[in-house]
């Protein structure tokens, strides 16, 4: 991985200087423009220049407006284009000439269109750009969010800064995985969002993470890819470094051909993709609460060393069909070992209460010195990689008011000395005041930097998917 | 189907005498007991006459104990046994010599231990009671929800009646299925949990709900079958006159192992399971959230006469993961008509939203007039056999007070207005406001008797199951 590349997109990242062109003062909340994106500045402390440039309006936010590009005083390292269609050439030509290092082109109506003359549209605005040395992200994107230099396209994303990057063709996606991600507990290093990719391609984004020493995980959503050997190059290199989660839209017939009118892309056979992917060493996902689940159990959780689950939780029929469900996903719900079963049995009533895997032993959970009795077991228990825990914590409406910190702190505490990974799963509730502590429980498991999961099916895929990947780098190694 | 199997359990579902054998005054919510069948009895306003059993209490919830069931006044249609397993052959012996009618058994630690004393336990239980003519429900077992007849072994069960009967294995997912069920609109005829099924089973309880006129849907949670002769034969015969939905637990190797443990069955091998469904018409479904979905769809929406599905409300990368999601559950995501394409591009800006399947297109979801002449399209668009439509009702959070009243009101007289299908999806909410909209949201379509589904995925298997099941119909007609 060249030390070049990565100072080559370091402006992008961390502008000293940012021009918004269009930066009209009458954008609304539901009008994606200009004036949006300088908001996001400002609400994360932007600590460079800001220049709003408009032909007509004088001060946008408090900031002085420039008429052109050419009229600002210092030099510009990104230029965030908001302007009709129509008007990219001559702005494009005023970066040009200004020598502006990236051009961010939010404005959408170009080859995604599937209009020709919006194909040779972009194709111009492309040329011109790299003839004048002006490197293009987009058209048709949400550019860069980077809290770490206070740059982000909406402003009520995360100020705080962590280990994930991620690279997604989509602006729209990009936006939902950042805000599930919030409530979740992920943290972002740098978030790209690339569109069209008529210049700056997703291979050199993930250059550029790869190298990058705040990045430890690196996740993308991709429609497709123009340099397919690029980006398998880089994603054999970056997996040996960093674990790299992959969400590939437009898999079937139909989503390949809404892939060509969202981002002009050709899509590809989802057959070659798996097989490229297990080639590769990339986890391979397919939704949105799949992404989330296996980023954070990336972020906060041990790596399990294999695919044998013990799991808890579950009672009567839930036990039989978490361990259907597990299963299906690829694990593994083994025979606990003969010391772990002789151990449970010694505070496990025989009747009623199962000392087998799935473990159906509601009286263990609510007894923390039962629970950590349990754990320990677990803990040393070679045939289990991993815990699958199914909590309802709405069923503390009903139990004493202290109740719940101590069901929750028994579960921090159990999940810290298992040593494995303990994949907490915090099971939906009916009523809204169950919602509600269920919200309040993933909060203190958040900032106690414990990942959890909204569904069995969520948490089990991440498991698999975790395991797959060490697999995979046992065998490269 | 015989009307006389009917008759044989008529006194089962409405019975005119319960009398409850271990009824402890001290049950604790977290206990359950006697008691609390009573309270369920209390609170669903059973119309008969209800017989506390205890050696030693007086009285229990206001009502009179009795030493022993041969000290009742009356005579007794129902017994349920919440005595210890030791005591359920003496208490038996009493229940033939009262000629009792049915004995819901309660009691666990029978042949689900694996003992084989416990084992013994229950076949010395069921030749005594089927000796005496007395009909056993369980052991193992919750026994009979029956709103109709004022009859649940949860107090908080739905009073209301509806159309769906369902027969569970498992009461724990009988009872999760319930509660489920309740914030979704479902409503009940009759349930059933049958446990170990050492007398009675399922494809007996699927006979009187073939030919009750109170039911219209039938569901069940299955772990094995004792007899899946007579459970292929009347699944064949029922799904020529209702749907059903059967979820099938313990697939899996691990799962399977759970089943025994559980209810003591032998689960059978999925592949086998999946040919017999698909010859017999049974909806397989394989998870609780699939299992809701689908009865919901059943009970609310008209039938979808084929896999072709138009979907809205999703944008950019969203269409595309959407047509993936849809594809991958079975169903089609076609052109539009020439039609309907020139219709919407009267109202549709060419440029930044789409007017193709995925139609692409936020301004008509946000103006009734536009929405409506849409769905007029897409009624009389003869490629379209359902709508998909993905509602975010978080962001009526920025919006003016009566916003998402007209958003709403728009999609009841949408749906209405369709004449097919149309599949709501209530996206979920990041912020606890946003859930709290969401859930209102969904309170309302409830109450306007119209379905809706918390994810794209729920939704898309739904669309398919009934599709799959109107074809094994007409394969049939």
């Amino acid at each position: 991985m060249s030390v070049d590349s990565n100072a080559s997109l370091q402006p992008l990242f961390y502008p000293k200087t940012i021009a918004v062109i269009g930066a009209s003062p009458d954008g609304d909340a539901f009008r994606w423009g200009g004036k949006t994106f300088i908001e996001g500045l400002v609400k994360q402390n932007f600590r460079g220049k800001v220049f709003p440039v408009h032909p007509k309006a004088e001060t946008v936010l408090g900031f002085k407006v420039y008429k052109s590009v050419s009229d600002i005083p210092d030099e510009v390292d990104l230029a965030i284009f908001s302007v009709p269609a129509s008007a990219v050439l001559q702005v494009m030509a005023d970066c040009v000439k200004k020598r502006v290092k990236f051009a961010h082109i939010f404005t959408a109506g170009f080859s995604e269109t599937g209009l020709e003359d919006r194909a040779q549209l972009e194709k111009d605005l492309v040329t011109l750009a790299s003839e004048g040395g002006v490197r293009v992200v987009g058209p048709n994107c949400m550019g860069v969010y980077c809290p770490d230099a206070g740059v982000a396209w909406v402003k009520d994303f995360p100020a705080e800064t962590g280990p994930v990057g991620f690279v997604s063709q989509s602006g729209q996606l990009a936006g939902h995985f950042i805000e599930e991600s919030k409530a979740r507990g992920i943290r972002f290093s740098k978030v790209i969002s690339y569109g069209n990719a008529s210049d700056l391609q997703c291979h050199e984004f993930l250059r550029y993470l790869a190298a990058d020493e705040q990045t430890a995980i690196v996740g993308s959503y991709i429609e497709g890819l123009k340099d397919g050997r690029a980006f398998f190059d880089i994603a054999r290199e970056l997996t040996l470094k960093k674990p790299f989660v992959v969400w590939k839209g437009g898999h079937t017939e139909g989503g390949s051909r809404a892939v060509s009118s969202h981002t002009a892309s050709i899509a590809g056979s989802h057959h070659l993709w798996r097989a490229l992917c297990k080639q590769t060493g990339i986890i391979s996902v397919s939704s949105i609460e799949e992404l989330v689940s296996t980023i954070v159990a990336l972020q906060d959780l041990p790596q399990p060393q294999g695919p044998n689950v013990a799991i808890v939780g579950g009672a009567g029929g839930g036990s039989v069909t978490m361990t259907d469900a597990a299963e299906r996903a690829g694990l593994k719900v083994p025979h606990l070992s003969e010391a772990t079963i002789k151990g449970l049995s010694e505070f496990v009533p025989v009747h009623g209460q199962s000392v087998k895997n799935p473990l159906d032993i509601f009286s263990v959970l609510i007894n923390p010195e039962h629970f950590m009795s349990m754990i320990e077991l677990l803990r040393d228990d070679p045939r289990i990689d991993a815990l699958l825990y199914y909590q309802r914590v709405e069923w503390a409406l009903n139990r004493a008011k202290g109740f719940l910190d101590v069901i929750l702190q028994m579960t921090l505490d159990g999940a810290r000395a298992l040593k494995k990974p303990l994949f907490l799963v915090l099971a939906d509730a009916t009523t809204l005041e169950g919602e509600i502590l269920r919200r309040q429980a993933r909060e203190r498991y958040n900032s106690a930097g414990m990942a959890s999961f909204p569904t069995f099916d969520a948490a089990a895929r991440a498991v698999y998917n975790l395991s797959e990947y060490q697999r995979y780098l046992s065998s490269r190694s």
